[in-house]
């Protein structure tokens, strides 16, 4: 039984306290938010903690396993027994993730660390501590949510027909009933757009926020996106950087996707042939399916990796997902 | 540099020969057919030794470094300077993959090994020897072709979306000029269809093979073919192998595929959504790219495996190809 500890606890954090609920080959046994944790080796209630989070604001409340804490993550960090960590944390501020890492190295904390993050400078901050986590025995898996995450193992998997691989280009459409269970995510998607950054979108009050949706009629189209799929197939030496392209179209306020996401990667075979493999995600998955199963899939073929004695730095296009029943 | 070895040089060894010629990270340093071997650590030519196995009919002719036996896979093994091998071997007689494995196993020699076998009754077989090839210290990858092998691991993938598997579909569409090419493979495809099994097939002279195909105008539709794209996906614990079907058209006569090869996972979410990913091959890959590529990428991953110490029997579901500039 893996012991599945989540940091954060917002619209992503819920999610994969979701998942994990039927798996019978993980337990959930810590949660930290941003003002407390909880923990229980014999596993958490995924209605309890919800309701206390909804009603009080921090898992911290929940009577008598959780605990207010102004440094939440390096306390659970110490207390809870956990042999891997989904990172359900907001993408921004941009140095976040590597900032957590960093706590874990100095913990002395040994085990499997899983982020779903998105930004190619986030992957590129963590690539920076792969030394520090060998040495710590920590085996991270980065960039493991659906893209990059799903759809990077996919292309990665495509690209082996080819000789060269010419573009790997990934089209994610998006739909959410109501962008307010998704506020630290739509701000992350709006940093994307011409004119703002991740200070700008970070800075915006909800107001803002839906005074931009209302001009788009809550419609977000996003091209040439900063994504770390383009770092991670580089590294995986399947094609430079460049040739990556990532963009999408999120709905706001339809959870019916405005296209199918799909990933495309076109390239010359050895008989000098140019084609393209194409592989597309079911209309009625959800951008929580879709990120919170590979996480936890990478987290689980992690637990072997460490078992190993195999530790550092990996990504998702290197690292085949193991599948959780 | 990675030194490859091919067994068998028919129409698969041929292509794989031609696939790693270009490639840096690989040098082809050996090969043996029924008739012969041929190795040098400096590398072998294709061009040379194709020409020579079309005027003489082995490998063993190439002068100074080819060498005829009756008994060559033994003789190689010994000989020739290799860290892995792609069994480039007709998939019948169904115990011919697991028998080679065994001279590996004999012979003394560590390494990568890897096939692209079909059948699940052949994958089995080699299960059988996991403990063997663990105790001789090599990393054996099968099932490492098309399918299985690309769109098993594809599948592998699409998974992760899911809670629950409900079924996966391989469909495959395959076209060749010209059948003579593929002796083999073709009698392999007939021992599916109503009416004939392995033995039947293996029996069939290329007259008789002939008069068939004339018959259906050179097209062979196969349905719920014994393949073990099954028996990997139930190991990697995905779902149970009676909830994989394979089926496929080959065009005999058309180099054109008859229709476009997928793979189709439909599971159900964590919120209990049904839903399907696909993932499809590009028409203008032939056989050939989509078996050879994935085999050395899988040989790839193999090496890793090994210098790690990591021994024993993967799947192409189990293991991520690495991909080979």
């Amino acid at each position: 039984m893996i012991k599945v500890g989540l940091l954060g606890f917002g619209g992503l954090g819920q999610a994969a306290a979701r998942v994990l609920a039927p798996k019978g080959e993980m337990i959930w046994t810590a949660v930290a938010d941003h003002k407390g944790y909880a923990q229980n080796k014999a596993g958490l209630d995924y209605d309890t903690l919800i309701k206390i989070y909804h009603k009080q604001g921090s898992v911290g409340f929940l009577a008598p396993d959780g605990i207010l804490s102004s440094h939440s993550i390096q306390d659970v960090i110490k207390q809870a027994s956990v042999d891997g960590y989904f990172l359900a944390l907001p993408n921004l501020p941009n140095t976040f993730m590597a900032d957590v890492a960093r706590q874990f190295i100095n913990s002395g904390w040994r085990g499997v660390l899983v982020d779903a993050l998105k930004r190619t400078s986030a992957v590129e901050q963590l690539l920076a501590l792969q030394d520090e986590l060998q040495q710590a025995g920590i085996t991270y898996l980065t960039g493991c949510g659906a893209t990059p995450g799903l759809l990077t193992a996919a292309a990665a998997i495509a690209a082996q027909s080819y000789a060269e691989i010419h573009n790997v280009t990934i089209t994610f459409g998006v739909g959410i009933a109501n962008w307010e269970a998704y506020r630290a995510t739509i701000r992350e998607d709006i940093a994307h757009l011409p004119g703002y950054d991740v200070e700008k979108a970070t800075a915006m009050t909800d107001v803002e926020v839906e005074a931009l949706l209302n001009e788009t009629n809550g419609i977000l189209t996003l091209e040439n996106m900063e994504h770390a799929d383009d770092v991670m197939l580089e590294l995986a030496g399947i094609c430079s950087r460049d040739r990556v392209s990532v963009g999408g179209v999120v709905d706001t306020r339809n959870p019916k996707k405005p296209l199918s996401t799909n990933v495309k990667v076109t390239g010359r075979t050895f008989e000098g042939k140019i084609s393209t493999h194409t592989f597309t995600l079911g209309d009625e998955t959800s951008m929580a399916a879709n990120v919170c199963g590979p996480a936890f899939g990478y987290l689980k073929a992690g637990i072997s990796l460490h078992r190993r004695g195999i530790y550092g730095l990996f990504t998702a296009a290197e690292v085949m997902p193991q599948f959780v029943r």
